[in-house]
């Protein structure tokens, strides 16, 4: 067992900003900053760094759109994140119920013949005819999300009876299945956004996305819901629990 | 109930590409394209669009760095993705063991104070001696992720005296304590690169990342070990299932 080699004492002030501006970023999510941060000479005793590596934080977190910095105002808290669950099968609704409304744009509802990938993951035929919903999602002002998701033909037609801008998709399939949903594959990712879903989600050219692929499944097995749903980077956490066993298996 | 407006039946070009940038991008990760993408003609047909719309879709691919274009060479897969499990706790090393070896360059390890809020989610009185671990992580000539590390003092002198560059974090803990892990309380984020962060990891300034914040403990639910972990948004995959039941109850 080779011991590892001591690290050199000087480290460049960007790798002594970085760890810094993490914990901070964790503590403006928790809300530990309801008012503002504290001041540079607090933090720099906090973290025991310099004043300039407290500043370079800050930038850092400035350039994330998290904070805003005056000099005469101070810092304070830019946008406060909102945590969505990875734990439990919930709608956004549902998830920000305590935060306050979610209102939907509903920017496109059709019928149509399912490309191929769609038909696979929904173990359609191929062609089979397919819905198609498309929503821009909001918490108050702002655009939390752009959701497109196909939906199995017997559940989508009557899902679309129903008013779209104020309801969960997830509550509806439930509601005119009869069933419960049972469990969901997820796929995330970040990817940059192109021109005009940044356009349309109010954010910058670019700008990062939270990018979640799920397949949602009825309790009977059956795969009725493929979302492609683009989250803002700046608005929203995913947050959940693992275990280190495989699912399925005790504890203990 | 109110019927939900019909959708008009043009759309804007780039809302109709959008759907198959997604679909594109998951037959892609899904290793639906081993050698190379079809044509535009063949593509316009498998997804009832035009020419155009396909072209529109290709450069939202092209710009996120997926895909390769040329006018004589047709459109290549530029980069295979790697699913990371979101299921169960394991290392990279462990996780990647079938598409390569993962290598670890340690850029720092250092006993310092802990930082108040890492004293808080390690469980410690304020200003406890932590081991703060720094490694870029590779898979072959990539990089993959910068790991930000905290481990609790005991567990943390005893994993510093092996080998870093060759092993995973988690499976130094369960040989030095003795213990298996737990579980963990995990933070998923997207962000984009600072340029300090983007140079090491060698992508654009700005790129976008997939930030994980991880608290892991042991089985006897003592939290040892707190990670800042940023991921190639073009590398890494999170992939997971979830149920609609709350964890802990039974799903009949």
């Amino acid at each position: 067992m080779a011991a590892t080699d001591p690290t050199p004492i000087r480290r460049a002030r960007a790798d002594q900003a970085r760890p810094v501006a993490d914990l901070l970023r964790h503590q403006i999510h928790a809300g530990g900053y309801p008012d503002s941060l504290p001041s540079e000479t607090e933090l720099a005793a906090e973290f025991a760094v310099s004043r300039n590596t407290i500043r370079e934080a800050l930038g850092v977190l400035k350039d994330e759109g998290l904070i805003d910095r005056g000099t005469r105002v101070g810092t304070h808290v830019a946008v406060r994140k909102l945590d969505h669950g990875l734990d439990a099968l919930v709608g956004l609704k549902e998830t920000f119920k305590h935060y306050g409304e979610v209102r939907n744009e509903v920017r496109a509802v059709l019928t149509m013949a399912a490309p191929p990938a769609v038909a696979r993951k929904l173990e359609l035929a191929p062609g089979s005819e397919i819905v198609y919903i498309e929503r821009l999602r909001y918490l108050g002002d702002l655009p939390l999300s752009l959701d497109l998701t196909y939906l199995a033909p017997d559940i989508g037609e009557q899902v679309i009876t129903h008013p779209l801008e104020t309801n969960d998709v997830f509550a509806l399939i439930e509601q005119v299945s009869g069933r419960q949903l049972g469990s969901a594959a997820l796929a995330l990712e970040a990817i940059a956004a192109d021109p005009h879903s940044a356009d349309t989600l109010q954010v910058p050219d670019g700008a990062a996305l939270l990018m979640l692929e799920r397949l949602t499944s009825l309790d009977d097995g059956r795969p009725v819901d493929l979302e492609y749903i683009r989250m803002r980077g700046d608005r929203i956490t995913m947050r959940g629990n693992l275990s280190r066993k495989q699912p399925g298996r005790s504890s203990e």
